[in-house]
């Protein structure tokens, strides 16, 4: 069953970088992983004057191509409503083992908290569970924190969140 | 609902700028445009060290790239089977009015064919509806020809049978 862990906090506090150094450990346990990534940022289209962004830029509203090992797929969302909960519905029939989201932070997925300072913390709204939080001080008591370089704790934490709740928890 | 017209013929005969064209028409009556490219050739990823393609290069399987007004998504096909099944699956739940498909000429599609010759035409396997042939000469009598620079008729033709069948045919 595909897992959702979303990593949530202020821009600059290392979500990124996070769920960078997580994915190759969770690869390396066998897992299949797929991640959705919220930007404020205006998002780059490849450029040039190749065949992949043709039918793109003559209008089309997305645009994919599909090879025999690789996609790419891009689209505009003035006519089509794409959501994170759709992108989880098509991850989930591609067999995606867990998905990796970084920000939606109102969305009521399961949470690790990326935070500097307890003011970061107060901004996270107060939906979905809070596995642990990623922070170089302890921020809080009741939850586990851990520092940003503890990578395989935190992934261990994460993991057994997985194995403990069956289905999409969220 | 959502259409499905199948553009299919050897490589170089003009499939790829017969839909660039259509595209524009067919957004001017009011349609909204999904497209999806078969390719042969390997698809080239964004470069550069943007955060876009972080997780991406970090191993994940499938990466998408969410803002307010557009997205980006590109997937390894190792540990994920994204058909072209699925996408239309997911281009129908995204409310696209019609699927320009190019390539896949073995799939039962509604197809456009674009040929240079009667040779062209015997390497198309037979399966989907014929809607029209898009070539410079007449190569058939029992279907309609159009020359590729007739493109308003072609989109006639094309939307004809749009009307004609109410649901997703194929």
């Amino acid at each position: 069953m595909t897992k959702i862990i979303s990593f949530v906090g202020k821009s600059k506090t290392g979500k990124t970088v996070l769920i960078e150094r997580l994915i190759p450990l969770f690869i390396k346990e066998g897992y299949t992983v797929g991640t959705i990534k919220h930007t404020v940022h205006e998002i780059a289209f490849p450029e040039g004057k190749k065949d992949t962004t043709r039918h793109f830029k003559a209008g089309a509203s997305i645009t994919t191509i599909l090879s025999s090992d690789s996609f790419l797929s891009m689209g505009i969302l003035d006519n089509i409503n794409l959501t994170v909960e759709k992108l989880i519905d098509l991850y989930t029939k591609l067999g995606i083992d867990i998905i990796f989201i970084e920000g939606f932070k109102s969305k009521p997925f399961p949470k690790v908290i990326v935070a500097n300072s307890k003011e970061d913390l107060d901004m996270i709204p107060k939906v979905g569970k809070i596995i642990c939080i990623v922070s170089k001080e302890k921020l809080v008591d009741n939850i586990p924190c851990y520092s940003p370089d503890k990578l395989s704790e935190i992934a261990e934490c994460i993991e057994r969140e997985i194995k403990n709740n069956p289905s999409v928890n969220y």
